[in-house]
């Protein structure tokens, strides 16, 4: 297979971008309830799946996240939002690291799903903000061991944008960390 | 379009599984920087791509790190390792969480785009086991800063699994938590 041909069998991953504006329209619940299929397909540490998701259609809900959360603005006007969320009593070893991995990967998962079934969708970061963990908290009634990740947007897109990577060679690093004063 | 063929479409999620068994035979260079182009696609808190990548195949060092990861004897006799760091000076408000959360999308995109050209991965955990870091650190040279999150296997598929999700309702719940004594 050429190089050429195994990027488009990518195109997935690159096609999935940050989708900031919605157009009117419903996300259904079959939709729905595949993205939450594509996120527990996800890698989870010893599969203890600690991932909880709170789906939110309720306008005043939404509109209070969105106010809760900066640059989540978008949220008043989403079709649906997701909190997705970590139980720490069930994340392996108890470890907040393992519960952010685990919940992370879920979360790519349903940005690329979406993206992959021609919705819109946007990570709204949450977690280390002790204001914003305390605010949806107290919005979705999240007791103390459930620990909310991040928020997801998601509606029909009203943006389009090109696929692409931000990749960067220097990023790379061939065999070990490069020395000071060495070039890799 | 019917759901049945939305969720052929997520294939692509479904099918990807943790290969532990590879087959001996080689990971070219452009294979792997398909999949680094992959890992950088993935979003990162304000933009920040604190990811950085150590691409390994002195099979002495594959070796090495194969004996200080519990459950990565397969990465003794994978083609290529991958270990995922991020810088911390680099990371969004140089949180942790951020680190975690913009490293493990990378790594969950590697391990899509592997599957996707047919190659097995499997995701090792390192970050926060503190014996772990201490020894890649020692074995790649790693900087304080740098923080290593997880080791990625790559190799010829040497097993076959199906394609699948761990879904679960009960790990969803509409518009906010259940509260105690109530069924959601």
């Amino acid at each position: 297979m050429t190089n050429n041909a195994q990027e488009t069998k990518l195109d997935f991953i690159f096609a999935r971008r940050s989708i900031r504006v919605f157009e009117s329209g419903p996300v259904g619940e079959a939709e729905v309830e595949l993205l939450l299929r594509a996120a527990m397909a996800a890698p989870s540490a010893m599969a203890r799946d600690p991932w909880r998701f709170v789906v939110i259609r309720q306008r005043d809900t939404l509109e209070a996240i969105a106010a809760s959360l900066p640059n989540g603005g978008m949220l008043a006007s989403a079709a649906v939002g997701i909190v997705v969320c970590g139980d720490l009593n069930v994340a392996h070893d108890r470890q907040l690291s393992y519960l952010l991995q685990d919940c992370s990967a879920a979360i790519e998962n349903i940005l690329l799903a979406a993206s992959a079934i021609g919705l819109g969708a946007c990570w709204l970061g949450v977690h280390p903000r002790e204001n914003r963990i305390a605010r949806l908290r107290e919005i979705l009634d999240l007791p103390e061991d459930i620990i909310p990740v991040a928020g997801i947007a998601l509606g029909i897109p009203g943006e389009k944008k090109r696929s692409r990577t931000r990749f960067k060679a220097a990023y790379v690093h061939p065999e070990r960390w490069p020395q000071k004063g060495h070039i890799s």
